[in-house]
Formats: structure tokens, sequence, C-alpha cells
């Protein structure tokens, strides 16, 4: 990433925030899968190797820091997170096997299906993605069902074929089409923005905040969810693959029109600069409270990985 | 099979109600899976292909068959067999592919690697899953939150690693590996068996019954989920392959140890025909509502495929 992107570092409150809730996830994920003895051990270990220690953890961070602004248990919005992450991780590791994106690294160290088989990989996502729903729908997570059939759904929506394998479809679809603007915008929508939209949206539902009460939040959410992906073709584009922790420029060789190949570098960085704009004035109405939100905002454009 | 297991025919009432709820999943299925106008249309028909028209929508039967003796409503009591029916059928998706069975053939017709490609087939297995949470977590469902969260409780639960997938992560393990009866036992609870058992479940979680009521119909549920499986590696040894509409004795090919192996055909049949017997004495407290159940269980010891 050029120096016009990088020059801010990002601030201590999100550094702290970032490392904090990196190892609360990573406590999550290891409390949630003890290796049992039995066969099914190499299943657990494959999902241990790929949900722990690894990843930003950017959604549990949305999750958790839209709870915190009504006042949520922070050990409650964790395991959300967590089941959000949980789905975020499983399709890593599906879209990482040969037949998909024939991906060698991930966060710097082989990939699921490398690590241990392809087999394995297909039953470790299926198994992440059962997970979730787990989290999400014990008792032991919050006592009003209400609460935790909305988590569900809006992460069952955000997820499947009108969420983020609608998009993973489309995007090997964009192999062999050319896409105009509005679809690649869709798919990224899809793709990515989705389940970036389903933490801050979780957030909300934990904070017991009605539909209606939400629509800056998914202002910001969008926003941000589209920021995202145009920096992440501007990290594919212009990278470091060594940094980055996985191979680069795929989308160019694979033919795919991105945000980079339809607007040029210089009118996709802007872009991602006025959506990251936007979103912090849809958090106009919070106050202080809302700073670590305006920090991840400002770290999506800013952070070179 | 051979004849004495196959001499008795389904009874009407079960050959009614397997056409009924044949045609009426196949409806399910198609009303939740219009296809659309956009990128997502190749991911659509490959779940529609793999979920309309194939099966025998056992698990489906059960819930309905449950819910019919609560009263419950019989399209919800569907759309929630639908949603259960989702699950298996992504199960039989990922289990086909070429790093998994590498199976060519299901339900007569060519797997869905095959009819599409591999990354179509895991996206669709993927999509499938998130479908079956979709459903379960629908408001028009029914209006009591607890009852649609107690519902995707039982199903992420039996779906995932200590359910389902679990148990395809012990049969991969079967491979190498030389399980005694306990073990292949254990495997056949989690691989079908947790399915099975999720699906009277589901019916009596509709039907409001609490846990406390639901002792006899786990028993039933057990023991028929155990009489499927013996009868699957019967059939599997001594099946015939156009019948069954899929490549037969894999297990012997591969070297895992089944319950014909173990126990011998003739220990095994008798072992079904015990286990049936019990399943049907669990339903005692039942009176005539409870006839298409016990058709149910003598199905699955007296079924060809």
């Amino acid at each position: 990433m050029s120096d016009t992107v990088t020059n801010q570092r990002p601030d201590s409150l999100l550094k702290d925030a970032l490392v904090r809730i990196q190892q609360e996830v990573d406590a999550c994920f290891d409390a949630t899968l003890p290796v049992p003895e039995d066969p099914r051990a190499r299943l657990y270990e494959a999902m241990r190797y790929s949900a722990i220690g690894g990843g930003k953890r950017l959604r549990p961070l949305l999750v958790t820091a839209v709870a915190s602004l009504f006042g949520v248990d922070r050990s409650v919005a964790v395991r959300v997170g967590t089941a959000l992450e949980s789905i975020h991780v499983y399709s890593l590791i599906h879209d990482d096997m040969p037949c998909m994106d024939n991906d060698s690294l991930r966060h710097g160290k082989p990939t699921v299906h490398l690590a241990y088989d392809d087999a394995t990989a297909v039953l470790a996502g299926d198994a992440l993605q059962a997970l979730a729903f787990e989290i999400l729908s014990d008792p032991d997570l919050v006592g009003d069902p209400f609460v935790r059939i909305e988590l569900v759904r809006t992460l069952a929506h955000a997820s499947g074929i009108n969420g983020m394998v609608g998009g993973q479809m489309m995007d090997i679809a964009a192999e062999t089409a050319s896409f105009d603007l509005a679809t690649v915008t869709r798919l990224q929508q899809l793709k990515t923005g989705a389940l970036l939209a389903a933490a801050v949206e979780m957030g909300a539902i934990l904070g017991h905040v009605p539909p209606e009460g939400r629509t800056h939040l998914r202002g910001y959410a969008r926003n941000i969810g589209l920021a995202f992906q145009i920096v992440d073709d501007l990290l594919d584009a212009e990278g470091d693959e060594e940094a980055a922790g996985k191979a680069l420029r795929k989308d160019a060789e694979a033919g795919k029109e991105t945000f980079v190949s339809l607007l040029g570098i210089d009118r996709a960085r802007s872009q991602a600069r006025v959506l990251v704009d936007q979103a912090i004035e849809f958090l106009n109405s919070y106050g202080e409270e809302a700073e670590l939100l305006r920090a991840v905002a400002r770290y999506i454009v800013e952070r070179d990985r």
C-alpha cells in the first residue's frame, strides 16, 4: 500500500482494542473446542488450527464496539463475535480449497487443506458453520430467546445464499463474466459487506435496539463494508505478499473486474476515503462512546493488510 | 436385501405418507429457492438440483408424524422438516465430493459436483446449511421465539461436531483404524442417528412437549436411528446398485468396519429387528395416532433402498 494511505498508524485506542479482542476470541474458541480423546480429534485440531491465533477479528471487534454503546455484558458480546468469526473462518477454509481459490497461505501459515487434507477442510468448515449457530442458540448466552433467535436470523441470512455465499458464487462467475461497477458493488456487498453489516446489527440486537433505531448504525456498516473491500482490492493490487500473509494479485491474473480495475487506483482510494468519512458522519448522534467505531472506520482505509 | 426382510411391503398408511411428504418438501424447497436473474443463478440451480425430487424424506416424515401427535399445524411442521432435510442434503453433497467419498451417483442421477463443478458443490452445501437456520429463525414460522430457538439449538447441535459432522469425521478415520462395535455404534449414532433423533425432537418441540416429556420419543428415535444404519450396512453389503441409485459395497472396499463386518449378516439383521421392536414399544403410551410412527419403524428394516 502506498504511503498516502499508510502514513497514519492506527491510534492506541484501536490498537489496544484489537489486541484485546484477539485474545478474547482466541480464548473463546479455545474453551469451545476442547480436543476429545476420540477419532474426532483431528477435526477439532483442524478447527482450532484455523480458528485460533489468526485474523484481525474485525467482525468480533465491531460486535463488541456496538454492543458497548448499549451497556451489553462484554463476555456475551465476545461470544456473539466468536460465533460470527466462526462463520468467517469457515468461509476462508472452504474458499482456500483447491477447487475454489486454491490458496496455500492464510495468516502466514499453510491453509487447512494443506496442513491437514481436503476432506478435513470440508468438514472443519461445515462444523464451524454449525458451531456459530450452537453458540448463538445456547440458553447460557442470553436468557431472552427473542434476542438469540434474532441473532441467528441475522447471521443465517448474512452468511447464506442472499449474503456471503451468494457473493462467493458471484465472485466465481466474475472470472468468466465482465461485471460493471454496479455488479461488482453488489458482489462485494454480499461477499464481505453482509457479514460486516451483520456484526454491527448483532451488536445492536444485543443492546435491544429496535430495527427502527438501527438506521444510522446500518449506514455506518454499509459504508465501512464497501470501503473495506475497495481497500482489499487496493492491497491486492499494490500490497506486499509477506506482510499480507497470503497470495496477492490473484484477481488480475484471473481476469476479474475489481474496484481498482474499474475505477483506477486513485479514484478507488478517494472513494474509500469518502465512504469512511460518511461512515463516521453516521455516528454523529453518538458521543465519545463511539470513538472506537470511528477508529475502526479510519483503520479500514489505513490498514496495510 | 434378502426376502426375509423385504417380504412385507410398507403398508398404505406409510406409502401415502411418504408420497405426501415428498410432494410437500419438494414444494417447500421450490418456493424457498426461486432462481434469481443474477450471477447467483447457477448456485440456486445446484441447490434445487440436489434438494428437489430425490430422497425418501424420512427426516421430514418423522418431524410431521411426531408433530401431528400434538396437533401442530402441518404446514409449519413441513417447513421444519424441510430445514432438517436441507442439512441432510448439504451433507450428501459434500460427502459425495471427490475429496470425500468421490461418488458419481445419488438418487439415480449424477452427483452435484459432476452435474455442476466442485466449487459450486462446496457452496451449494454451505448455502443449504445456512438455509436450514434461515427457515427455522423466520418469525413467520412460529410466533413463539422460544420454540424457534429450541429448534435451532437442536439442529445446530445434531448437525455439528458433536453430531453429524463429528460422525463423518469418525467415518473417515474408520478407513485407517479398526473400530470395535462400541466405536462403530458411536460413529453411527453421530453420523446418522443424531439427525434422525433431531427430527423426532423437533416435532416434540413444535408440540410444546417439555424435555421431561420426551423420554419415550427419544427412546424411539435412538432405536430407529441405530436400526436404520444397520439396515444401511446390510443394503450396502447385499443390495442392488440400480435399485439403490448409488454405488454400493464401498465400505468393504475401503476396509471399514461396519455392523455387518463386525456382527455378520444374520446377527446384524436380527439386531435391527430387535431395535425396531423396542422402538415400537416406546410408543406404547400412544394410541392409534402413533400408527404412522410405528409404520416408519417397521419400514426402517423392510426398505430395499
